[in-house]
C-alpha cells in the first residue's frame, strides 16, 4: 500500500518514517516538509541516511492523494484541517495527528484552538484510540489520532468510568518528555533551561488536551466527567508518566481495581497491566507502542491511584496512528508495531 | 561556635560541610565517617580539596560532645538514635537529620521503622520546620530536621489546613531527584537504569514519610488528615517537585488561595510565593534553601492545586538543619543560607 | 534457526533479545541467567513482557548445544571461555561477546585479563569485525565479537593504516555511555555521581581494550601500531563518540582523507561516511547498527582528525554479533539489523 | 565598591550576579538587559527573587560609568567593544567577558570575528588569566577575561611549554556543557536534540577560541604553537573537560610530568593538581572557581596526556572575571570565590 507522510520533518513525522520503514505492507511514496523541500531525507536527518531514498517535497494535497492510498498528516492544528480536507477530497484515506478532528463539540474546539479550518469535516473522523473505539476505526477512511496526554489518561481511567466505579471528577498529575512539544524554538525547551529541571505548566485547567480527555471520559462514563489536569515538562526526550487520583463510589479493594484493568485489557496487545507491586516506568516502553498501566488503592484515603507510562511519540502519536491504519485496512493490528522497547 | 558533622560522607553530610564552610559563626571541628576514617576530606571528596583541613574520623560521641558545642547527625534511622542519645548525654546540642525523632506517636514510628534506638528521647526533639514551629525551635538544644517530602507538602498545605479551608484528605503526587536516596548501591539508582526514566514507588500509602506528613498536617488542622502520597524518582540529582490536590470546603477563588499563601509567608525569608501565573521549578531553587510555592484553583473541578519546589539536600535536609541551628543559637535565621540558586 | 543467548540478563544479552525478536530467520530457544533462573523474561524485564514466552534458565552448555544451532555468549571475560569451550564441544556455533577470544597474542591476554579459561581455543575465533574480516567470518562457526571502543577506533583508522598514510602512533580520545560498563553496582555508576559529570578513566595505557585495538590496527598497518587511549564516561546510557588524531606521513588534504573513507566503505551497509562538514552524533545512531564516520584535516597542525559514533550495545556489541551470525550462516548481512535509529 | 553588570541577563551575566551577591566588598548598583529593561531581576529570573532589589535597565554607558567604579561587560563580541570604549572613557574600570580584547594580533581578530568595534583599544587590556599574568592584572583597570576553552587548555599546557618540554604542536579534544553557547535559540541546543547526544563541531581548526589559545601558548613557549582543537557539545549545562595530547621533546616520566604541574600551581588557590591516579571530573568543580588538572605519560606512545576540568561559567568566565577584579583592586584574590562545588 502506498503511503505518504505530510509534515514529515517534525518529531511525529520522523517517528512515522521510522515505524513505516519496518512495516511490511506499506510503501512510503512521499514525505513532505516545507522547510526542507528538495533535500533528501537522509541528508536532512543523518539518522535516516542509507535507509530510504525519499526527497522531501512541498505538500501538494492533490498530487499526494493521487500517488498515495493513505496519508498521515502531522501538521500543527488549524493548518492541518484544510490539507486533510484536500486529501480526503482527492480520495486518500487519512490519519490526522493534529488536534483538528479529535473533538466532537465545536464549541470546545473553538475555545481551545480558535476557528476551525474545515468545519464541514469537523466531527467526521473516528477517534483513533483502538482500545476504546476499535469497531469505529476498523474499515474507516478518516481517523483522528488522539493526543499523547489523553491516551495516557483514558487508557487507565475509562474502564472505571464505564463500570461506574468512581466519582466523575478526578485529579491528574502528568509528566511529559520534551519531544511532546515538537522541535519548537523557545527558551523553555533549551537544554540549559530544562536539564535537571521539572516545571508544571498550564495549571488550572488551561491545557488544550483537557477538553479531549473530558469528552472521551464522558463518553465512557455516560455523563460529564471533570478532570483537574496538571502537566509537567520532564528533562528527557520521550515518555509520559501519568498519575490519576479518583474516588471510588463504593468499596473497592486493590484486587478489585486490578481486576477491572485486567478485564478491560486482557486481550489488548499494546496495553500491559503490570503485575501487583510493579509500577510503570518510561524506560520499559521507550520507543515502543506499549502503554503500561497499574491500579492501586491508597490505604489511607481509600482513593484509587492509576498509573500509566507510554512513549509520547509512539503510543502517544505515530505508533497509535499506524495501529489505526492497520485497523482501517483490516491488517493485523500489531503489524510493524511489535518492536521491543529500547532498554537500557 | 564549634560544630561537628556525624555521618559526614553521605550526601546530607557533605551538603552540611558545603554549607557550614561559608557560615560565618561556625567552626567545623570534626567530620565522622566509619568507612573513610583516617582519610582527609579533600582526598576522599576532591570537590572539597583545598577548602578544609579536616580528616574523617570514626564517630566517638563522648569525644565529639567534648569538642563540639553542636552536632549534626546524618545517620540512617535506627542507627541515629543511640548516637544522638550519647551526644545529648555529653551535653552537645543536636540537630538530627534522621527519621528517629521526627514523630510524636511511638506506634507510628514502630510501624514505619521498627524498634526505636533511644525510646527515652523519643518525642523530645522540636520538629525542625521553622515556618511551622519557630518558637519551639528557638533556643532549643535538640531538633529533628524534617524529611524532604514532608517539607515540600507541609509548606504549601498547612496554611489551608490551619484556616480550615480544605477537606482533610488530600492527593499528593511528588517527584524527587535521586540524591534523596543517598549514595545507595542498588540497581534502581544506576544511571543506566534511571536516566530518561521516571517511576513511581511505594504507591498505596507505604512511604515512610507519610506518617510524618499526616502527623504535622493533623497538628495544623487540629484533627486527623489523610494523605494519598505517590512519590516518583526523577532522572536528576537534586530537587523535589510536589503537587497537592485538595478540595475546598467552601467557595475559594484563585486569588483567595494565593492570598492564603501570601499571608502565611510574607515575612518568611525562604518560602517564596510565586507571582500569579508562575510555577515553581527545580532549577530556580537548585543548591539553595528556598522553597517556592504556588496555589491555583482548577477551573473545571474547583479543586485547589498547590505546587512546591525545593532542593531536597538544602531546604529538604541540610540547609533546613542549619536554619534550625541559627534559631537554636539566636543568630539571624538566614546566616550562611542566602546563597543564590545555581542557574543555569 | 534455533538460537540461544547465554548470559541474557546483562545489557548485551538483553540487547540481543531485542534484536533477535525481529530477526526473521531466528527462533530464540533459550535465554540463560544464573540470578534470574526460573523467572519469565517478561516478568524480570517488564519491557519484554508480551513479546516473548521464554523463561530464564541456568546455563547448561551441553543442553544448550543440543537445543540450539548457535549460541551467543554474553558472560564476563574468564567466565566465558569454559562455557564457550563446552558449547563448541557440543557442536554449537558460537558468537562470543566477551574479551576471551578477541586477541591473538596469549601474552597480551594474560597481561590484560589473567589466566585464560580455555587455552586450547585461544586464537581460534574469527575476529568479528565484518568490515575488516568478512571473508574469515563468512561460513565460520566461532566468532569473537569485538569490543565497543575498538570498533569505534578501527573503523575510521584502519583504512589509513592499510594505505600507509599515517604514522603508526595515534592519539585517541573516546567517550562512552555507561551501559558499556554493564549493570555493575559501583558508586561511579550511580546517577547521583555520574549525571552532569564527565571523567576520564584508565588513562596512561591501562584500558583492557588497547591491546585489542593495537593488534588489529597492526594487522591493517602490517606492523606495530601504538595507541594513546583516553576513555571517558559520559552521563548517558548508549553511545560511543571517538576522536582519533593521526599524523599524515605525506601531503594529505581533507578531500583526500574523505576519499580514503569513501573508498573503504562505499559498499558497506553499516558504516556511513558523512558528507563534508557533518560530524557524527550519538543521536543519529541510537539503537541502530550504524557506525558514522568522518575525516577532517586540521588546518593548523596538518593532523588528520577522525571521528566516529556508534551505539555501544548495537554496533559495539550485540548488533555486530548478529551481523556476524548473518555472515556465518550465509544470510543477507543486514537481516534483522536495518532498524532506523531512535531519533529524537 | 560600586559595580555594574552590563548584559546581565545572559548566562555569564547571571552568573556574575550570583557570585557578586556573596562578595563582601562589592555593591551591585546596576544590571543591564535590553530585552528585560524595566523588569525586576527577581521577577525575570525567579531564582534571584528575594535576593536583590535591582531592576534591569537598558545600557547607558555614560550613566553606568558615573554610578559604578567597575563594570563587567557580558555582551556578544563586536557589540562589546564600543560599550567598553564608552565605559572606559567615562572612567570605569572594566572587565570584559567578550572576545573583543583577548587577542594581541589584529589580523587574528579580524579573521575570527571580523571588524573590530573599538580599534583604538585593541590590545590594551590585560589578558585575565591570573595564573599566567597576575602581575599585569594587579592594579590594571582594563582586563579581558579569557575564553572558557582557552582557560582549560592553557592551565595544564603552559607549564610544559614554558619549560620547553613538549613539541609546539598539540592535539586537544575538549567537551563543553551547553551553557557555553549562551541562551541561544537554535535547534542544536534544544533538549530534544541534545540530550543523550554528543557531537563534535568546528572541527578542522575553525573554532574562534583557537587563535586565543595559540597566541597565549606561544607567549609561554616563546615561539609559535599549533593546536589541533576538536570541541564537542555535551548533554549537560555546566563544565568543560579537556584532554591535551603532547609529545615530549626528551625523556619525561609520569612523576616528572606531575612535578611540572605541582611546581607551577603549588601556591595557586584555584588550580588543583590532583593526586596520582585521580582524574578531573566536572562534578568536582561544579559551581566553583576551581580548575582541576592532571598529567599522565602514556606508557605505549610516550605521549603526555593532560586533563583539565572546570565550570565554564565560573573559572571559564564569571568567576575568573571576579578573580581579576580582586587583583585589580588589590583585594585578596579569593574574595567571594571560595565556594564549595555543588556535589552531588
Amino acid at each position: 500500500m502506498k503511503v505518504a507522510v505530510v509534515g514529515a520533518s517534525g518529531y511525529t513525522g520522523l517517528e512515522l518514517l521510522r515505524i513505516l520503514l519496518r512495516h511490511p505492507r506499506v510503501e512510503l511514496v512521499a514525505a513532505t516538509s516545507e522547510q526542507r523541500a528538495g533535500r533528501s531525507v537522509g541528508e536532512a536527518f543523518p539518522s535516516l541516511a542509507g535507509l530510504m531514498d525519499l526527497v522531501f517535497e512541498a505538500a501538494d494535497p492533490a498530487s499526494l492523494a493521487d500517488r498515495a492510498d493513505a496519508c498521515f498528516t502531522c501538521l500543527p492544528h488549524a493548518a492541518s484541517a484544510p490539507t486533510v480536507a484536500a486529501l480526503r477530497k482527492g480520495g486518500a484515506a487519512v490519519v490526522d495527528l493534529s488536534a483538528d478532528f479529535r473533538l466532537r463539540d465545536p464549541a470546545a474546539y473553538a475555545a481551545a484552538y480558535g476557528e476551525h479550518g474545515a468545519p464541514d469535516l469537523f466531527g467526521r473522523a473516528a477517534y483513533g484510540l483502538p482500545e476504546l473505539h476499535r469497531d469505529r476505526i476498523r474499515g474507516a477512511d478518516f481517523v483522528a489520532a488522539p493526543g499523547c496526554y489523553p491516551t495516557s489518561v483514558l487508557l487507565p481511567l475509562t474502564p472505571f468510568l464505564r463500570e461506574g466505579l468512581v466519582e466523575p471528577a478526578v485529579h491528574v498529575d502528568a509528566r511529559s518528555g520534551v519531544s511532546g512539544a515538537g522541535r519548537k524554538l523557545a527558551e523553555d525547551y533549551l537544554l540549559a533551561e530544562l536539564a535537571d529541571n521539572v516545571t508544571a505548566y498550564s495549571v488550572g485547567g488551561g491545557h488544550r488536551h483537557v477538553p479531549e480527555m473530558e469528552e472521551q471520559a464522558g463518553l465512557a462514563a455516560g455523563g460529564e466527567v471533570r478532570i483537574a489536569f496538571v502537566p509537567h515538562l520532564l528533562p528527557l526526550i520521550r515518555g509520559i508518566a501519568t498519575t490519576v487520583f479518583a474516588r471510588p463510589l463504593g468499596p473497592l479493594s486493590g484486587a478489585d481495581a486490578r481486576a477491572v484493568l485486567e478485564r478491560a485489557y486482557a486481550e489488548e496487545p499494546f496495553v500491559r497491566v503490570l503485575p501487583e507491586g510493579a509500577t510503570p516506568s518510561l524506560a520499559s516502553v521507550r520507543g515502543s507502542n506499549f502503554c503500561d498501566v497499574q491500579a492501586v488503592v491508597d490505604e489511607r484515603t481509600g482513593s484509587l491511584v492509576l498509573l500509566a507510562a507510554l512513549d509520547n511519540l509512539v503510543k502517544g502519536a505515530s505508533g497509535q496512528a499506524v495501529q489505526c491504519l492497520n485497523l482501517m485496512q483490516g491488517w493485523p493490528e500489531t503489524e510493524g508495531l511489535l518492536e521491543a522497547p529500547l532498554v537500557p
